[in-house]
């Protein structure tokens, strides 16, 4: 049995109970808030677990072996750093940290530890993305040429950082997870339109060796919902639109061929150099499951089984490193910076 | 009677006599072409329209009164300004010359003449455009907040421009047309993925005083077709959607205030500053005409009745001047670059 | 305190008992149903309900006010006349009984003992059929002309009645509900195409006094799920799709006029005398709660403050008398049959 | 090379004209109409054209091969006979004539003249419905369970003929292409709720041997347009969308499986017996060629290389026992009658 505790009872606090509580692998001991009146009231729906205020008191108890952490972005370093210390496994809300440094000190940390850090991208363990990254891995896809992501809607739902830090996350970590290379620089464009404290539009851009372009709209304030990313790509390419019920991901047998030239060619035939292919959709039915709970019995295989986490302290960083990135830019109105 | 040339006749050429020649004010008296194939081929249908390869000969005519020009852009300056020269008004595709310097001495040249240019940024007389233009001259959108431009397809219809050039100047005649604002400046990002001569994806960023930010995301590499604006303002905001049969245009019922505040409330009760209004949305029946027989309706009352053109030579020099600024971001790696 | 014993604890009961239980004015006391480990998975997580297996029990209950019955179609009869003779409101799934006989005499039994009867016809709990019907009771719609229902998608989810009776009472309530007229006559065509026992796809037709016309595909195998109303009228048209996520309601404001004319007209113009109208779409903002949660708070409503029942004995009676006319018309290959 | 008579320049013969005209073996040597108005208009633009108002002058000329007859439906039976006595090949619009005996008789006739009788039922030329049948006849489909049909729209494009008579003839033949078994009964249930002379809203229900179940949604009153078929069947289901731009045909890759079973299991298991299978979802590229120049070039393929044509007078006549028995099922309020 894996005995958990969850620190952190707010917005998703409540989600990682829930999916904990039923798989039949955990028990989940502890929940820990600073609200008293949050902690009571699950104590009156689930009247065994323990309810602390202080963290410490999860920590301290020898029976636990994983602390979730889903308290605000500012306090992960600190929480975690004490549950690494005292020989407790995590998983950690996205983003992992404020700032790169704090997270390559929590992946040092848990080496010499020998324990685990969980980062919750949670939308790594949705059918949609495991489809995207089977049919990629599979070579199905080829080249990709660029990736391009859509997240908005109207509403602020977070307001301790801006937009990016908010929404991108998600779309970095797919791409992440997609893309197995090291993006070079990235810039962010934002504005603040709402409030003078944070961007509430943003458009980011993240550029890679050979060409690969990135791009990420994420705004608070559009009338309609979108959450879209295409992956242009030299054989397939894939549309995953999340806001649909059944057609979440569109392959399209649609491709350009990118021939090989000499200059005489360039100047006098230009456009039959570029083969378009237009073929048939495709697509396939994805798992329906809830990704959490997906996720859930990952991080169980990983801690009984020793499977190799889907995303792990390096997926955080990764993360992390493009956060941080865009500050910087946001800072030089733009300007590409370059990624560590 | 307005007698007409139109000189060139490619991809657009035939679409102008199409709708010249149902206008019962004109008469197309020539059409001239380099290609004399294309030019036996139109002399098969219409055998009265006279066919030089020569456009002097066009203009040297004392019965032509206005000059239609698509031809590559390259050679736009050089004809309108002979055109202009020897006193013919002139309609000049869209994008209306190479740079700015060209496109300012074509304006000067017109108005020490007595003449007019149109610039046929055919978008600006659609049904959709006209009613969102409405919708915000009478105030019912109030202030814009942003303006999202998404133009992307499977296909390069353009070879001798970049991508920017090909698709952009749609969505800027478009924005200029709304928002009567000077934008201050220009960013553009852009890769070459499918040969090196030309950026085929690109994510253009306009500023302007007061913080509206507007962003235009351009490809010729998508498989799926998007043609859709978002205006996002402080009343009620719009969505275009231009590739929808029946529902081009959204308006939502959606806004947000924008509240006064001072210091001390900024930290303590953030969250409640900003109000989310959510509401009915109204989907307006818009004009089906074709855009271009409007658009030739509307110069003929410009020429007959002295009106104003919706689209005169300083709306082409707005555009010209974003797309010389794109250029100039483009070598600088994405910088913003003032705008003249 | 209103305090409630729910009989029947399947597919529907779970939600009876959350939305009772959610209600401020409503004490869940007893929970029953014949399947033992159902109650005992429930008693886990509720320990203060009491569950008993026969449903007597809960009856002689004399703190019980009404009683809510998610039973098997079958039963509704007998354990509602037990209860109503017993002194308890009751609240019985849709359908009402197995036949207007039975419905007739629970709604006698019901007015001798002064209690009500509502029956569970959730869908006019919407927001989006309460729009419409506020709509309609305006006089926006005009005249009804025709109401057009698809409700269909894969799966079979009743296996004690044919197609019919499991999806048509929504339907057949809406309509109910929206046209206050009684239907004249019934035509149910049907096939048995995946088993002997049950039509498994059918087409409803329902007349009216004055031409009016409705009409209802049900059907457990299409491959696409469709839950689409139209309702044409004279002056506006209402388009439900209840598969929408923000769009439920679209009100065309396209109609058609229906022209008097003579008989020389009819011959020699007959295409002038219709005219259609075509115009804007609006799509209102409908209240989002749970129909389920809004239905619970107006039983409360009807029980504490006497208000009148949406859905009473009477509606679920003209259901049934729809519903029964279709077993005599499926009897008859569709033939047209009164209803009484 | 293919001499061409065309009779009848109304809404469908220009279509005609224009496609024959750019058929390289075929020359369009006649129009004819009673309009001369109209037949003015075509000579100005196709001088060599001949223009009579006297069908017969066409019929006379022995240098044409095939008459096009475009008229009312009313003088189809008169012309095509007359043209067949005459020995041109004839291509007749849909529906084919009046009734059941007229097709037969010019059935007969071609036969003895050893012409061609090409009906015009275009869509069996269009990409989609090509695709579908190529779907069919390959087995991928299985067994069709039921064809579900809704052709419905605001507008009344026939006057001479109820909304049966101008709507479904497209729907009745692409069923009786894809289906290859004859129904064995019709229903046809209408109102006419605009004017008294037709039905302008429908339902059609034709039934098979072995239980299949076509249906029919035909209306000209409909705030929405919808042109959709769903085939449903027992390997794969396929929904045909007309109006999708992109994705016309979708084929599902679920069905049910029919399992056999004695009457022991009927009762106790009878929910295991149907297997509903759920999978990917695939959209086969279809020709996107305009269906008219197909069709012509068929129509030259059987002149000049005895191919068998797809629609010929059989392919009417099934169509013509269609619609006859529709009519008596009208005046018999909705009855089933025999086909034929």
């Amino acid at each position: 049995m894996i005995n958990i505790g969850v620190i952190g009872y707010g917005y998703w606090g409540p989600n990682l109970v829930r999916n904990f509580g039923e798989n039949p692998d955990i028990d989940v001991i502890y929940v820990c808030d600073r609200d008293e009146v949050r902690l009571a009231n699950l104590k009156s729906k689930m009247p065994a677990v323990k309810t602390p205020v202080d963290y410490m008191e999860v920590l301290r108890d020898d029976n636990i072996n994983l602390v979730a952490i889903a308290t605000p972005v500012a306090t992960h370093y600190q929480i975690a750093k004490d549950a690494l210390t005292l020989g407790k496994h995590v998983l950690i809300e996205k983003p992992m940290t404020l700032n790169v440094k704090q997270a390559l000190e929590l992946i040092e940390l848990s080496k010499r530890q020998g324990l685990h850090i969980f980062v919750d991208h949670t939308y790594l363990f949705t059918g949609a993305v495991k489809k995207i990254k089977e049919l990629y891995a599979a070579g199905e896809m080829g080249d990709v040429l660029f990736f391009d992501s859509v997240r908005v809607n109207l509403g602020l739902f977070q307001s301790d950082v801006n937009v990016i830090w908010d929404l991108a996350p998600h779309d970095f970590s797919i791409m992440a997870y997609l893309i197995e290379k090291e993006p070079t620089e990235v810039s962010a464009i934002g504005a603040k339109r709402l409030y003078d404290a944070f961007e509430d539009i943003a458009y980011v851009t993240v550029k890679f060796e050979g060409g690969l372009i990135a791009h990420f709209h994420v705004n608070w304030m559009s009338p309609v919902k979108i959450r879209r990313i295409i992956v242009g790509a030299s054989k397939k390419m894939v549309v995953f639109d999340d806001l649909s019920a059944d057609e979440k991901i569109k392959v399209y047998d649609k491709g350009i061929r990118l021939l090989n030239n000499n200059d005489n060619e360039k100047s006098s035939v230009y456009n039959t150099l570029i083969q378009y292919r237009v073929g048939d959709v495709f697509i396939p039915k994805v798992e329906a499951k809830e990704a959490l709970k997906v996720e859930v019995a990952h991080i169980v295989d990983c801690l009984k089984n020793n499977a190799t986490p889907i995303s792990d302290g390096y997926t955080g960083l990764r993360v992390m490193k493009l956060l941080e990135a865009t500050n910087l830019s946001l800072s030089k109105n733009g300007a590409f910076v370059p990624i560590g």
